[in-house]
């Protein structure tokens, strides 16, 4: 019962877009601060993007920034797009055998996604001053 | 955020116990009922026994039962011994970088963990007539 790295790297990159605002972001940026692989951050972004959580600039000095105020984005609404098998046992299988597993299972995931409903990217990146110096957007901001 | 088959086969194997009792399953009988492999219950069982759940009693006739009454064995307390990574986000980190999502996710846990302290495994198996049906249990309690 833990999020997935898709997850994870959709996060990242959302809580990047907002520590670096409003400069444009590049993937290989992200991909350098986390040390993650640009390769699976591309598919991240693009789907940020069609989600409507990104905007993205084409061209040479192209990149992209958030489309929204971090405060208006909920962990949990991410976290519904990212994560598959809401809802589901691990076998996908919802027949009478597992019903009653199935009903608790679901209220579970329902409480785990109200509490990340009170979590906004704006909230995971509020210790933005340590957080900007990790990931090395220091410099950036103080040019 | 969905449990692992692990889980879900330690679950299924309580259930079916608390369904067979007090006749003694095997793991094969467990393999059949639900379609799953019997390698993967294999250590499945070995570990319920050795958590307390089950007993195994070894021998030409032998088998495991419930060590415990189902209404004393709640779903999360299972889902605590089989899941991993609660409380880490999917990469393992735990750095700065991710300590306000590390808190977020952790506390959301908490809450899906909190909801299967409501439901025990006879909760889960209280559709018994059904469920003893499909599991072709109905022949021996019968006989």
């Amino acid at each position: 019962m833990r999020l997935t790295s898709y997850t994870n790297y959709a996060l990242r990159t959302l809580m990047y877009a907002t520590l670096a605002h409003p400069r444009l972001v590049r993937v290989q940026d992200v991909a350098d601060a986390y040390g993650i692989s640009r390769t699976h951050l591309v598919k991240c972004v693009h789907h940020l993007g069609m989600w409507g959580y990104l905007i993205n600039q084409r061209g040479r000095n192209g990149g992209f920034r958030l489309a929204r105020a971090p405060e208006a984005i909920s962990v949990a609404e991410i976290v519904r797009h990212t994560e598959e098998g809401f809802g589901t046992p691990a076998c996908g299988e919802a027949d009478t055998v597992v019903l009653r597993l199935v009903e608790a299972v679901q209220q579970a995931q329902a409480a785990f996604l109200s509490v990340l409903e009170g979590y906004t990217i704006a909230d995971i990146t509020a210790n933005a001053a340590d957080l900007r110096c990790v990931l090395g957007l220091d410099v950036g901001r103080a040019a």
